[in-house]
């Protein structure tokens, strides 16, 4: 399979049809047809279709999901775009930055899982919740006095660099290979780690704002199987020396 | 002034007002203001307002003209933009390599010129007559089997390169003021984590290789101070606990 193959861009609660539309199209131009959106207000729509101008086999195979999770189950890598500054810390790329990291992930997965490129609302961008599934944002470099880039523009561009950089890229499947845990691995093992904190008692109720912090953390590092599997041993570990177990 | 000052984008028979809107915003997003329109069916108009949305600047001040060369007159450079193979032999280019040479273009001027970006209609490109008039073609690198990029889209991608490679790089102020944990913080981390193994006997002696995995996961994501002091904190309460000490 091709690298742009593995390539799924995920809308967040669009607005408008016409951008669905617009984004399709850029899609199709870049090579690019894994398209998700999350609740839509409205799709299908004749409006998207006729944006879409012509890139049908996009639209047609698009997936509606009703939350950010049924998205991303699959995926080893998430990222997220953003046109704002955000109040909390997170690590930003350019979209020349952030195809080269995907382009490198090609070569350290063993076994290819889909990359996801999330976009905002268009009035309100990503929650922070969303953004914490991300191991990190790009930002499109504009002018700050008008930095309001229309989403399928925004999906253009970062196609487009995306498309530079891996166009002539095959996967090939790596026999053995560790990979890189998928979304829904990575809920589990934070749903342990919550549990395990509360266990130790390191966590004193006012746990959301640990768990978020622990979410970045091991979102930014992009763990492997074996090291979720490594970390939730070391937590049983505790749990059954806690346990008296042995 | 800047050197993105300079940059003239010339639509040449636009058909749609939607596109000289949103052609407008591109220019805004990408700090370009010069418009010039060369016999457009239909401008102003309110839908190229409306697409604008905001870029009220660039609008305003476009000159609208009723051939190419008053459009082009005072340029030194004129760069061509095509989506489509040619019959007659031109130069062609990657928007980056286009890109390169406008910034060696601004080095070799003396006195600098406005250099201009011509995008033909929507339906049959450009004229092989206005085709001579550039100095050589941009292509952007599309999906050959869905090569039809939308005219603003055409015009976004070739100022994010003009951008690029001409605006000097801006870092964002990181909010916060946390900072990445030194090595030796980092050994130390790694020193606690060594002693935290062994006492809850996660570590069975072949400790050297677990100590290495762990520190290849942890080296990969950079640290931040308060972050080490998270996880330190928590193999604290885990001693503390295995210690009777609460």
């Amino acid at each position: 399979m091709k690298a742009l193959d593995y390539i799924r861009v995920v809308l967040i609660q669009s607005t408008h049809p016409g951008n669905i539309g617009a984004t399709a199209r850029a899609m199709a131009n870049m090579g690019v047809s894994d398209l998700v959106l999350v609740d839509p207000a409205d799709f299908p729509s004749p409006v998207a279709t006729a944006r879409a101008a012509g890139a049908d086999h996009v639209l047609d195979k698009a997936r509606v999901v009703s939350t950010l999770d049924e998205a991303i189950a699959d995926c080893a890598l998430v990222i997220g775009s953003t046109a704002r500054l955000r109040s909390i810390q997170w690590p930003e790329k350019t979209p020349e930055e952030a195809a080269a990291e995907i382009g490198e992930e090609f070569v350290s997965q063993g076994d290819a899982a889909p990359i996801a490129l999330l976009f905002g609302r268009e009035s309100s961008g990503m929650t922070n919740g969303e953004l914490e599934r991300c191991r990190f944002l790009v930002r499109i470099p504009v002018e700050e006095s008008f930095s309001s880039l229309n989403l399928a523009s925004a999906v253009l561009v970062m196609l487009y660099e995306l498309r530079k950089s891996l166009v002539s890229r095959e996967i090939a499947p790596v026999a053995g290979g560790d990979r890189l845990a998928s979304a829904e691995e990575m809920r589990h093992f934070y749903d342990h780690l919550q549990a395990f904190v509360t266990r130790i008692e390191f966590s004193d109720g006012r746990s959301s704002k640990l768990h978020r912090k622990m979410t970045r953390l091991f979102n930014r590092v992009s763990m492997y199987t074996q090291e979720v599997k490594m970390l939730r041993g070391m937590f049983r570990s505790v749990e059954n020396k806690l346990d008296g177990k042995y």
